[in-house]
Parts: structure tokens; sequence; C-alpha cells
């Protein structure tokens, strides 16, 4: 917990809270919602903006290929890795004001202060607002990030909305120019450290009343498509000794899962049953197929493996007490992504510096951190969500913890960049 | 099991399949299905011909303003409550050739041997084919029989099929009179018995390979609709200790319920949930709201009250263990309906006749024999349907098998009409 230590905060909490609010009219819904979809207008107004504050604060920027907004702090050794800080200001279609926004508002504010401070870096040090982080509007999310470190599918380009625009127009239109996608790519070991701020989209530091956490990883989830079989038949005629009901098989799949996720109660496992289809879904008819699917994270992979394994061997177990037939498709298997050792001891060393006592957490969701953990060291810092109420416009997040992660982002920063280049 | 008696029954087989394979051709589908509307053009043509076959039988015809077609044979004693035999010509869109006719068709049979047998009834004998049993057009069925009896809401008349067309209409279009529906009521006491043969529409007979069974009870459903309300929340960062997941809650209910309705082995006890509904259904959230439906049968209600109390406990502690909430809405609740015991024994001294050693079971499904309940003592014969299936073209019984049904239909016919008459 902190204890009133915001007056001796470094960064300018009112110009970071101003300017939050400045962007969360850029597409606002209602009074606190935000629809700013990837490459939208709104997406535009919202780079402009930034860009602007950016520009204002000295920074060189630039728009990449990707869509990416970057800009650029010298660094005492401009051939050195660049320590990158960034996010997204992209929305989800009934998203929130926070969501991305404090990273890169954060992020700039973290190198704006530098400068005011005299801090020199070593080591360039670049803000990214990166291109469709959230991935609602082509189905794919992280962009620009995957994109910027080299690894987009070709056929990504051909991805359409739902007004049949693929996202090589909509990046045509943004002012980019899909032909020169290599361009924009950092060359391997150029990026030496990346640092993102965001909300934590979970229930947890708020039930712990902590302002800011630590991320020890995103867990990588494992996600199943599984289709149970069995044999439909009359609710009234069939007994229930020759029953092949998919249904009961699919429950005891879902109660499993949830004990099998719950096996190590301090573990941050999670097992998730969040679709279930059933056919042909009448009220007098024995279920003859369920479909659904299993979303199953863990930071720890052999453990996540060793709940996979069981899993399966439960799934075997129900369709043989059940007389079922069944498929399990893999639709996703991520791996967990951790985060880097010293950045996490420079993180508890300036939280305790500022009094605070922050939670080491495991990131469910995805963010761009995901893609950077491919090219270099990372480390982010999560901010307290109320009620972990994310992608909706009722996501809230105080400007006194936002400023306090924001601060921690900043000491952070300083002690990367300074650290003796060689 | 039989013993090669099928040479030696009264009925005429060959007749019987020869009209079965004729009605079947009415609203044909493909090669072995039915799709005979109520009301509709074919349901219009199959009564004409079902008709044609009553007055060749000597029968005197008439359709009631329900729709009912009724053919009555006379009785020594013309006052004497009618022995009434009866099911439908109706069938499911999609449905097969022996759901309801083998009931009409066998009942023909039956009267038409007897005339030829020189048999004379005590009581008049009338054969109906009840209109609309099945309740696919207009959303509820045993319109016919519940109407012969004086057990219609008016309201039924407004119903509309998928076209907008009403039932009064349709009725209209039949060539019935909706505003005249009380003139085809049967006054109490003036149906003495009713006899019902139809398909089992389940796997027992098939699997025990007995050709046919006595009903014991046609049970009561109770219907239940149940909705578990939790909290959603991102299936990867909500721990597993702070979820609030409906369809964990409902997973519960479904595994209990299988094992209440199997608690006692050797009841027919059955409980289904055939419909269920995840909301808002996306693989990474938790499981915000499941509504699903509870079908429990039984043929002795005080057990099912107690599977009923069992389960609304378990409810309540799946709610209290998940931090749900729960509404249970009552959709209907149905009480069993026993067959008469002298009929029923009637039916056992026949089959020791025959060499057939039917099973006695209960009916999951409804029949007409349902509505005729609450109006007399009534008794169904169920006839080996090939696994169980019915409402679809695979729907199959052998002719030897409804052969011997509708013999032992004859013989209980005999032995009730021909009983002197006070």
């Amino acid at each position: 917990m902190m204890d009133g230590n915001t007056k001796r905060l470094t960064i300018n909490t009112t110009r970071l809270q101003s300017r939050i609010e400045q962007l969360s009219q850029i597409g606002k819904i209602g009074e606190t919602g935000v629809c700013r979809l990837a490459l939208s207008k709104e997406d535009r107004a919202g780079v402009e903006l930034v860009r602007s504050w950016m520009d204002e604060a000295g920074l060189k920027t630039r728009v990449d290929h990707f869509g990416n907004l970057i800009g650029r702090m010298q660094g005492a050794y401009e051939d050195a890795p660049v320590l990158m800080i960034g996010s997204h200001i992209d929305s989800q279609p009934y998203g929130g004001r926070f969501d991305g926004v404090i990273g890169v508002l954060g992020g700039l504010e973290v190198i704006q202060t530098m400068r005011e401070q005299g801090v020199i870096p070593q080591q360039p040090i670049e803000l990214v607002a990166f291109c469709d982080e959230e991935g609602c509007r082509f189905q794919k999310g992280l962009f620009g990030s995957w994109g910027m470190i080299g690894k987009i599918d070709p056929e990504d380009l051909e991805r359409t909305d739902k007004n049949g625009i693929s996202r090589r127009q909509a990046l045509l239109e943004f002012g980019c120019d899909p032909a020169r996608l290599e361009e924009s790519c950092y060359a391997e070991g150029s990026i030496g450290a990346y640092l993102e701020l965001h909300i934590e989209q979970g229930p947890i530091l708020d039930n712990d009343e902590e302002p800011v956490g630590i991320v020890t990883a995103i867990s990588g989830p494992l996600w199943w498509t599984v289709e149970m079989t069995g044999f439909a038949g009359h609710a009234g005629s069939v007994p229930m000794y020759m029953r092949k009901d998919a249904l009961l098989g699919a429950a005891k799949v879902i109660t499993a899962l949830n004990e099998l996720a719950k096996l190590d109660a301090s573990a941050p496992t999670v097992g998730t049953v969040g679709h279930l289809q059933v056919f042909p879904d009448s009220r007098n008819i024995i279920p003859e197929r369920v479909r659904f699917t299993v979303d199953l994270r863990d930071i720890d992979l052999e453990r996540r493996n060793a709940r996979e394994q069981a899993l399966r061997e439960v799934i075997e177990l129900a369709a043989m007490e059940g007389g079922l037939t069944y498929t399990i498709t893999e639709d996703t298997n991520s791996v967990p992504r951790y985060c880097a050792e010293w950045i996490k001891q420079i993180l508890r060393d300036q939280s305790k510096e500022m009094g605070l006592t922050p939670p080491e957490l495991m990131s469910g969701p995805f963010h761009d951190a995901l893609a950077l953990s491919y090219a270099c060291d990372y480390a982010m810092i999560f901010v307290r969500c109320k009620d972990g109420i994310s992608h909706n416009p009722q996501e809230y997040s105080s400007y006194e913890d936002i400023a306090l992660g924001t601060e921690l982002l900043y000491r952070t920063a300083v002690q990367i960049a300074c650290r003796e280049y060689q």
C-alpha cells in the first residue's frame, strides 16, 4: 500500500491526467466509453494528438508502415540498443478510457519528465503507440508489435473488417505503405529492453487494495475446441442406463477443469469453458452433440502441461462412462513469456523507495509486450482496475493509481537508461 | 417373445400393411419420411383416405368441429358409454410413417375384423383419428383430444403457424366451424374406456427384444427453466477463487440431475437438460449467465417430488458455492396418468394367450390418451420401435410387430366390448 507519497512524485500528474482526458474525447461513447477502432478516422485523430504531444516533448516522431506511432529521444550512445516504452491507443468497439492509453501517455510523461529533469539516457529511448493491439476490427491483434519485430503473416494484410475493407486498404488510407513493411522492421538486437504500463484488466490488485503490481509473465493460453457426440433421443422415453448424453459428458469436463485449475491453490492457473453449444438444443431431446471451448493458462508451462494431460484423461473417462465419442481441436497453444528478472528487481527496489508493496502477478490477457518478448527482455507494470472490469465503458482506474504506476515506470526507465553503456 | 404365432392372427395383416403403406404416400418425403402437418392439405387428404376405409368397413363417419375424424360401429346398447379406440395421422414436419398411424389403422383393422367375425359389441365402438396431436404447427398439441373432452383454452384458436395462419382459419379451411366447438364435446360419462396402440418412441422394447409392451402410465413431466447468474470476467485475469462462473454452477446441476434420476436403478425416473444457453458465450470470458431447461419425469409422483426437492437443494448449494444467484421457472407440471388396472389385466391375459410376454413400461411422451385419461379409464399398447428412433424418417417398426400389437388390441377390445352391459 502507498502512504501518501503522491506529493513526492517526480512526474507531472496534472499533465498526465489532462492528456488522458483529452484523448478520451476522441471516439467518446456515452460518459466514459471509447470506440477508437484500429486504423479508423478516430484512431488517426488519436495518433495526431499524441504525436503533437510527443513533438511538444521534443521527441523525433514518425508513423511507420505498420501504423505504429514512434517518438524518439536521443541517447548519449545513439547506436546503443533502444529502450522501448509502449502500449496502444486503439480500443474495443465498446471500450474504456484507460486500456492501452495509460501506457502510451504514461510513457510520454516518463520521457518528458526525463528531459525536464535533465536526465541524459545512455541509450536512445523510443515511445511507441502500437497499431491495432486489440484485433477486434480484423480479428487478429498485436499487428504493430508483431510487425515491428518481423513476425507478420503476409495473409494478415488481406483480412477484412465487417464492411469488407482489408487491412491493406485501411493501412493505405491511414497513410502507410503496405509494400514497404520491411523498412519498418527492427533489426535483431536493436531493441535493448521493453517496458509497458497497463491497467490490470483483472481484479487481483483491486481485491488486494494495492495500486500497482509487477507482472511476472504473460501466461500462454492453451485453447481447445472440444466436441462430444452421443445419441439423441426423447427425454421422456430413453431410460437413464441407455443414454448417451453429450451434455452430461461436457458437464463432467467443466467441473473437472475447475477442480484441476484449483489443484494448487497458490498457483495462478486458470481454466475456463466460456463457449458451449448444444445440438439439437431442445428441451425434450437428449443432447446428441455438444461443442465447447477450453481456455487453460498458467505461467508454469510444466504445470499447465500436467493439467492438460489430466484434462485429456478426464475427457476420455467422461466419454467412456457416457458412451460418447469426442474430438479435441487445438486452436492456440502459446507458451508463457516471462518478464526479465533484472528489470523486475529494479521495479521491486524502486517500489520500495516509493513506499509501495506491489504484488507480483501473472497477466492472463495479451499485450504488445508479448510480441516484444521475442525481441528483447521486457517487464510490465499493472495499475489497479476497479472490479477488474475492462473492455467496457465502466473500466476505471483512479488518476492517483495511474500516477503511481507512471512514477514507477519513470524511476525504472531512468535506472535502465542511465546504466553505464559500453 | 412371440413364437411364430403370426399365422394364427385373427386380424388381416396384409390389409393393415397395405393401408399403412398407402397412407405413407400422402406427404411422403424421401424414401421413408412423412410430412403431414395438422390441418394441412396433406392432412385433409389423409383424413379423406382413412374415412373412405372407415366407410368401406361399414362405420358411420363424420369429421367434428375440432377436425377429429370419427367412425362409429353400433353396439347392442346404443346408449351405453362408448369404447373409444384412437390415435392420430398428423405428423412432425420431418416425421416417420408409423407414429400415430398404426393406432388409427390398427384400430380400424380391429373394428373391421370384429364385423367380419360377427362380433356384436354391447356398447358402441368409435374409432378416432384425433386432430393435431403433434402440436408442431401451432406449438401446442393434443388439440382434438383435449377439445373432445371440453378442455380447450379459447386462446388456442388464435395461435398462428409460421406463415401467420391461425388455428381458427386453418379449421375453417379444413371444413370445421370453430364457432360450434361445443357441439363436438362429449358429455361426461359418455366415453366408457379408451384404448390406444402406438409405437414406443423409445428403445426399451427394442433393447428387450420384445415386440409389444403394456403401458403403465403416461409420466407427467416437470419442466423448468433455470437461470443462474454470476459475473463475467476475462478468462485469463480473474483467479479461480474470485470467480462467479455461471456455467460451472449449471454443470454441477446437470451432473446432479443425472445422479438423482438414477438413484433408484429399478425406477423409470428420467431427468434431462436438453437446452442450454451461455451468455456472453465467448471463449475468453467467464460465463456471466446460463439458462437451461430441466425435464424430470416419473410415474411415481411422490418419488418425482422427492427428486425435485433434492434438485432444488443441489441448485441452492451450487449457487452458494459459486457465488451465483438463480431463478427457477416452472413451465409445466403434469402429473402421471395411470392406465386402468382392469384393462391392463385383460392385456396381460390376452398377451399370455398369444404367447407374448410384454414388458410393462412407462410412456415418457404424451399421447392423445393423456387427454382421454381425464374422461375415462384407458390403456395403451406399445409396439417395438427400432433403436427408439421417432419423429424422424428413420422411424421403423416391423409389420410383424405392428400386427401383433393390433391383434392384442383386437382381443382386448373384444373382451371389453362383449362384457355384459346393464
